[in-house]
């Protein structure tokens, strides 16, 4: 059996594992970024950490055939390097070769989204099926497309951008620029923001006993309203999932994968939010769902989908 | 050298030819298409047009080495099969095999958009890019994706709808059950309503000068308007040229392709539409257009296409 280290690289912590050619983690760990270290500083210690993980693992470093990371921003996967990270303020980056200076073994990296979508295709809540399209909604909506059980990134590692996915033009102010993208829309920021303006113009509603300050709204403030019977509650809920239906229709008439994988907090709604957008999405396949269905879930690896994706992106390419 | 012959079925025509290995045409030739006739009639005329075709270019029928077909409507390319297709009235008709008993050689049928997708991805405006998205302005919005050179067609072939992407949620009724596709607004049938609805509110635009029968515009009208110097019919055109350039932002920033390839009548207006909308396009993509530029760019092969591309895919099928 041929092992590999997957790292997840986010703004807090660094997080490991060494994953088995099943995507098994045999062993996992984190440790924090300390971000406004120089980065080879932060590489020296995700080498260090592999090296921890295989002697944890009771395996030599020598059956870890290589490692890859999922790093926020802008990967160049092909060279391994982080072009440009807002998160943890990289530009130009060669992390994949300050890496395999450390580790002797080869390094891949791409985008952290990018690395989630791909530990769920492999072991995750896509792994029967060859294709499929993960949508994280957190602060804004990240993704990863397989295509073939294999990560499509775009020229230069620069696709995949589906929440800078207009779905209504002229509509909410995006950060990238554009107004009306599935970001805008679908997010954890936009459903708080959707969640507040609704509260604004419903003084009576319930979302005040449930949340006395707005600014302790979050993603699941709307759904307890819902649960609590409140209807402006609801009509949030219901518009911020028909919202997401619409750009998950869009993707899915795109890509016509076998599953859309979503993420994101937003996701322990499990069948509350589930069957209403199934339904929805269903409505808006192009020529219906008989010919060829197209099954909306919710992630199963939680936290560590980035790093067997990252495991998994480096059996794939090494 | 080995030939391969490209078949493009349509409602009124069977257009073919004899395709080498370099995407050259040897000869090309049409017949009616008849698409009232059963099934099998229809194939053995493409059949023989092959057989003629062959003929005339000089070569053994045993010198082609398999056969692609671009038909209408949604197409199973896995078995040949064309599942349904409104325009010729099919539904689950085995071209394929049918074809394959006349010819005794390979036969592969993929959706008459991919074809041309393919044509201009092997032999015309993206022959130099391994990836590209092709967009066809006519009736509706057609498309095909070529990533890495090979056509990407979805799971059971009924992916790349991307006519099909909600562009404004709650606009414009699309013919697919959607409200706010981009057909309803960048298809040349729209670009028609667009400049009607505009000639409709200002009765004194010179657009009435140019086309006294609304029922008599198309997709030049408002162009010819504009070169007129009518404001009118300019607003038209701009407001044509950023429901296109928003649609392709979005599958550029979905695909990150090197080029997005643009088919059909509007393209005849060549830099009046590109210049405008190249630099449309350039304001919305994600990151800008340093890192990983998309050229937007107009189809070269014209009605070829669609014969090109199918013998490609029957090239890289077979």
């Amino acid at each position: 059996m041929n092992y590999y280290a997957g790292i997840d690289l986010g703004g807090t912590f660094v997080k490991g594992g060494i994953v088995d050619e099943e995507g098994n983690i045999l062993v996992k760990d984190k440790i924090p970024t300390g971000k406004e270290r120089p980065y080879a500083e932060i590489a020296a210690d995700m080498a260090q950490l592999v090296l921890d993980l295989a002697k944890k693992a009771g395996i030599s470093p020598a059956d870890v055939k290589a490692a890859g990371v999922g790093s926020p921003g802008t990967i160049d996967s092909k060279n391994g390097i982080i072009v440009y990270s807002n998160n943890i303020r990289w530009e130009k980056v060669p992390l994949g070769a300050e890496l395999k200076k450390h580790l002797g073994i080869p390094v891949f990296a791409t985008n952290d989204a990018n690395a989630a979508a791909l530990g769920e295709s492999f072991a995750g809540a896509a792994k029967s099926y060859p294709s499929s399209v993960f949508i994280t909604l957190g602060t804004g909506v990240g993704g990863g497309i397989i295509l073939d059980n294999v990560l499509f990134e775009g020229n230069r590692s620069a696709g995949a951008e589906i929440g800078h996915m207009v779905i209504r033009m002229g509509g909410e102010k995006c950060t990238c620029g554009r107004k009306g993208c599935f970001e805008a829309y679908a997010s954890a920021t936009a459903l708080i923001r959707q969640t507040r303006n609704a509260m604004a113009k419903d003084k009576t509603s319930k979302l005040w006993e449930i949340c006395p300050n707005p600014e302790d709204v979050n993603g699941k403030t709307a759904f307890d309203g819902m649960r609590a019977g409140d209807k402006t509650a609801e009509k949030v809920v219901k518009n911020y999932i028909t919202y997401l239906a619409e750009g998950i229709a869009n993707l899915a008439n795109i890509f016509r994968p076998d599953a859309v994988v979503l993420g994101g907090g937003v996701c322990a709604e499990g069948d509350t939010l589930l069957v209403p957008l199934r339904r929805k999405v269903n409505r808006l396949l192009y020529g219906g769902t008989k010919y060829a269905p197209v099954l909306v879930t919710v992630a199963k690896l939680g936290n560590d989908a980035g790093l067997v994706g990252a495991a998994r992106f480096a059996m794939q390419n090494c």
